[in-house]
C-alpha cells in the first residue's frame, strides 16, 4: 500500500479529505506543523481525478504557508485519510497517482481514531452527516458501519434530518400525534408537504443533515418527537458499541459534528467510558505519517 | 379539472399511469371495453411531454384493437389516473395538452379506490413499490402516505427492500443476529458488503423494490429477520389506517404488487374487514369516465 519513489523523508504530510472538502498539514520530521491548506472535495468514489487535485491543491497551500517552494513536494510523505479507501481499490490507485515521495492511503475513520485516542487502545465513533464505528484493541482495528447513508450510517445526521421529514409528514396526516417540532418543522416548509417531497426529492445526505441539530435543540426542551428520535438514533449508536466494543475497554470518542450532542444521551455504561479525544482527523493523519514514515523522530518526538 | 372542448361523447377512455408504464382501456358509452393499449412511463413529475407522448400511444393502441381511426380521438372523452396529479398543477397543465375531447386527470389513488370499491364507502391501500392510502366515506375521500420513496411510503416494496439491505449490512457487521434471510441476501451480493453499498448508491425506489418479496417468502418460513420487517412494515401499515379508517367502516382493500402478500399479516381487527378488489385502477379510471362524462348510460348500465 505504500509507493515509494525517494528514500530521504524531509516532509511529513497529513492528508483528511472528504465529499465536502479537503485539509493538508504539512510537519516536519518531528511531526511539527509547518503549514497548513486547504480546497474542495476529494471523494475518491465518485472521481478520483478532481480528488487528486484538491489533495495538491491543499498540499501546494501548506508549502507556501512553510515558505517552501512548490518543488518540495516530490521530499514529502504523505498519508491521507479518504473514505471509500478500502473500496474497489481506489486507494491504492490514488498512491500510485499522487506525486509525493511516498504516500498511504487509509481510510478516514483510522485517521480520526488515530487523532482521537493516539496509540492507545480504544472505541471511536464519527458522528458527522453519516457514521462510522472503530476500534482498536492490542493494536488490532476493526470498522463498522460507515455504510452510506442509503442503506446505513445510522445516528449521522443525514438519517436523523430524514427521519424527521418523515416523521412531519405522518404528523402533518394524522398519523402520529403533532408536537412543537413537527410544527416547527412543517412550517420551515410554509406547511405545505409537497415541499418537503420536493426538497427530499433532490436532497443530498448532507442537505438531510441540516436538521439534524434541531432535533438535539427541541430534545434539550423535552420535546417529543425529538427525544423519540434522538433515542431511536441512540439505541443504534449503542447496538454497534455492543457489537465492536470490548466489555473491559474503557476509552470511548465520539468526534464528528454531532459527538458532542449525543454525548449526554449515552447510557450510563457508555457515558462512564467517555474520554474527549485528544485531536482531530487530521492531527491523526500528521500522526501516522510520522509513526509510519520517520519512526526514528517519533520515537524522540 | 375538466377541459371541454366537444359536447357529443362518443367513445370514453381509461388511462391508469405510473413511473413505470401507462394502461389505455377504450370503452363505449355504456362502459364495455372495446380495446386496450400500453407503453411506457406516464411520471407527469418529472416528465409531462413523455407522459403526454406515452398516454397518446396507448390510447392510439386502444382505438386500433377497437377498429377505429386514430381521428376518433377527438370524440374521446377521457379519465386519466396519475401520480403527482396533485402536485404543482401538473394535473390541469396535462389536461390542456391532451387532444381528447374531454380530459380529467385524477390521481393514481382515485382511480384505485374506484376501482376496488366502486361507489361504496371504503378504504383502500395501495402496496406495491410506494404506498398510499385512501378512504371513501359518505362521498368525501381523504388519501393520506405516498409522498415518495425517501420520506414516506411506509410498507411500500421500496422501503422494505431498502431495510431488508441495511439489515444484511448489520448483521454482516455483527451488530444484529443473522438469520437464514440475511444470509441469503449477503450471498446474492456475493458476501460483498461493497456490492450492496454500490446497488444502494444507484438503486432507484424500483430497484430497492424487487428484494421485497424475499422478505415475504422468508417470512412464511418463520425467519426471524423477515418476521421482524414485516412486523414493522404491519404497524406502520395499521398506524395509517388507524388514523385514516372510521372504526365503523367495513371495507378495506388492500391492492398493488405486495397487497395480496400483506392480507394475511394484518391483526384481527383489520383482517375481518378485508374484501377483495372489485376490479383493478385502470377499470376504475373506465368507471370514473362512464359517471362524469356519460351518467346517463352508468344509470341504466
Amino acid at each position: 500500500m505504500i509507493a515509494r519513489r525517494h528514500n530521504r523523508v524531509e516532509y511529513l504530510l497529513g492528508i483528511d479529505g472528504g465529499g465536502t472538502g479537503c485539509r493538508a498539514a504539512l510537519a516536519d520530521r518531528a511531526g511539527r506543523i509547518i503549514g497548513r491548506g486547504k480546497s474542495g472535495s476529494a471523494n475518491i468514489m465518485t472521481d478520483i481525478e478532481t480528488a487528486r487535485a484538491n489533495i495538491l491543491s491543499a498540499t501546494g497551500q501548506a508549502l507556501q504557508e512553510a515558505g517552501l517552494d512548490i518543488s518540495a513536494t516530490s521530499a514529502i510523505s504523505a498519508v491521507l485519510g479518504l473514505a471509500g479507501a478500502n473500496v474497489n481499490n481506489n486507494g491504492a490507485r490514488l498512491e500510485k497517482l499522487l506525486p509525493f515521495a511516498r504516500a498511504a492511503v487509509k481510510s478516514d475513520a483510522a485517521i480520526a481514531l488515530q487523532g482521537a485516542l493516539g496509540d492507545d487502545d480504544g472505541t471511536t465513533v464519527i458522528l458527522g452527516t453519516g457514521s462510522v464505528f472503530i476500534t482498536r484493541e492490542k493494536g488490532h482495528v476493526r470498522t463498522i458501519g460507515g455504510w452510506g447513508f442509503r442503506v446505513s450510517d445510522l445516528g449521522g445526521g443525514a438519517r436523523l434530518g430524514r427521519d424527521l421529514l418523515e416523521e412531519a409528514l405522518l404528523t402533518h396526516d394524522g398519523v402520529h400525534p403533532s408536537s412543537a417540532l413537527a410544527e416547527k418543522t412543517m412550517a420551515m416548509f410554509g406547511n405545505d408537504p409537497h415541499r418537503i417531497v420536493a426538497f427530499a426529492h433532490d436532497a443530498r445526505p448532507n442537505d438531510f443533515g441540516t436538521y439534524a441539530p434541531l432535533v438535539f435543540e427541541y430534545a434539550d426542551k423535552g420535546d417529543r418527537l425529538a427525544l423519540l428520535l434522538i433515542d431511536r438514533s441512540v439505541k443504534t449508536i449503542e447496538e454497534a458499541l455492543d457489537a465492536i466494543m470490548p466489555p473491559e475497554q474503557d476509552r470511548l470518542c465520539l468526534i464528528g459534528g454531532l459527538g458532542p450532542l449525543y454525548t449526554s444521551r449515552l447510557s450510563p455504561k457508555y457515558r462512564a467510558r467517555l474520554h474527549p479525544p485528544l485531536g482531530d482527523a487530521l492531527s491523526g493523519a500528521v500522526k501516522l505519517a510520522v509513526e509510519l514514515f520517520a519512526p526514528e523522530e517519533a520515537d524522540h518526538g
